[in-house]
C-alpha cells in the first residue's frame, strides 16, 4: 500500500500499484539513477541494475567514495524510467509522453564477500542470459574491487502514461494529426572486439533492453 | 573547469570536458532525473526536459509540491544517461556498458508569466521540431497551471563510454566471442489517436530521441 512517501500526487489516474508493474519495469531496464545526499549536495549516480526477486542489485566499485556513502546506508531514491513514446496532441498542453517510471525508496546494503559473485551473477543473467556459464570464474581481486548493493523493494511507486492524446472537444477540429509516436529500442549490428581470437558464433540475442 | 563536486574521480579517462559533448547528450535527450532533498528525504523525479542555449529547461504542474520545492531553488543534481550498447568482454569483470551521461549540478528558475509560453515553445521545438506553429497558442489558464523551470549550464560533469571491452591479454583466448552490442532507438509505426477528425498527414519526424 502507498504511504505518505510513496503515494502519487500528480496525475494519480497514472499510479499503478501492481507488484507485477514494478518487477516488469525494473526487469526492462539496465540503468537505474541513485538519489542520495552527500554532505548536504544532492547526488544523482546512474548505475548498472537488476532485479533479483524482492530486491533491486547494483554495482559499482569499492572505490567509489559515492559507493562506499550508499553502503554505509545513505536514504536513496532510485528512479527507473524507460520512455516509450510522444504524444501529440491538438495542443501544447495535452502533449506529453509514454513512459514508464518506477521509483523505490529505502537503504542498500552491500552484499558481503560470500554472496557477491552469486550477485554479480544474477546481474548478468538478468542482461545477458546465459553468458555467465560461458565465462571463467570471477577473480579474488575482481570481487574484491566490486560492490553490490541490493536495495529491498518494500517501498516504491508506480507510475504508467500510454494511451492516446486526451484532447478537449473544442480542440478536436484542430487541422493537426494527433496520435502516437512510439520510440522503440532494439539491437544494432554486433561489433566484434578488434582483438577477437578465433571463431566464435555471435551470442543469442535476449529481448532488448525496453520494449 | 572541473571543480570539487564536478571533477569525475571513477574512470576519469571517460570524463569529456568540452561543453559541445554536454550539449549533444543533453540534446540527445527528452527525459532527465532531478535529485534534490525533501525534507531529509532524497526525492528523484523523471521530468521532461530541453536544452535552450546555456539552459536546461524542465517542466511541469504549478499544482505539484515537488516542483514547487525545486522553483524555490532547491539545490538539485539533475542526470541525464543515455544508454548505447552493451559490451561484452571475456570476463564478468570486463563486461561493461556503453553510455553518454551528464551531471548538472544548481538551483533552477521558475520562468516568469513572460517568459513562459516562449519557454514552453523552445521545449516543444527541441522534441518536436516545426510542431508548436501548427498548434493553436497556449490559453491563459494552460499556461497558469504549468512550470518551466530553468536550470544554467554552469556547473556540470561528462562521462562518455564507448569503445571495444578492455580484456586483460590473459583472457584473450577465452573461447567466447567479445565485441559490443550497439543498441538503437527508432520511431515505431504512429497511431493516429482513435478520435482524428479529417485527413491530417504525419508530420515529419525529426531524429530519433538518442541515437
Amino acid at each position: 500500500m502507498p504511504d505518505e512517501l510513496t503515494r502519487i500526487r500528480r496525475l494519480p489516474e497514472k499510479a499503478v500499484e501492481d507488484r507485477a508493474a514494478l518487477d516488469a519495469v525494473l526487469d526492462a531496464a539496465r540503468v537505474a539513477h541513485v538519489a542520495f545526499d552527500h554532505d548536504g549536495q544532492p547526488m544523482n549516480i546512474p548505475v548498472g541494475c537488476a532485479r533479483d526477486g524482492d530486491r533491486l542489485l547494483m554495482h559499482g566499485s569499492t572505490g567509489s567514495r559515492l559507493f562506499r556513502r550508499l553502503a554505509a546506508g545513505a536514504d536513496v531514491c532510485v528512479a527507473v524510467t524507460l520512455l516509450d513514446g510522444m504524444v501529440l496532441a491538438r495542443s501544447s498542453f495535452e502533449s506529453s509522453m509514454h513512459y514508464r517510471s518506477a521509483m523505490v525508496f529505502g537503504q542498500a546494503r552491500e552484499l558481503p564477500a560470500e554472496e557477491k559473485d552469486a550477485g554479480l551473477r544474477a546481474m548478468s543473467e538478468a542482461w545477458l542470459p546465459g553468458r555467465w556459464d560461458t565465462l571463467r570464474p570471477s577473480k579474488a581481486k575482481e570481487l574484491a574491487a566490486t560492490m553490490v548493493l541490493a536495495l529491498p523493494l518494500e517501498r516504491w511507486s508506480v507510475k504508467i502514461s500510454a494511451g492516446p492524446p486526451d484532447d478537449d472537444e473544442a480542440d478536436l477540429d484542430a487541422p493537426v494529426w494527433a496520435g502516437v509516436w512510439p520510440i522503440e529500442w532494439s539491437w544494432g549490428t554486433p561489433v566484434p572486439a578488434p582483438d577477437l581470437r578465433g571463431e566464435h558464433a555471435v551470442p543469442p540475442f535476449p529481448p532488448p533492453p525496453v520494449g
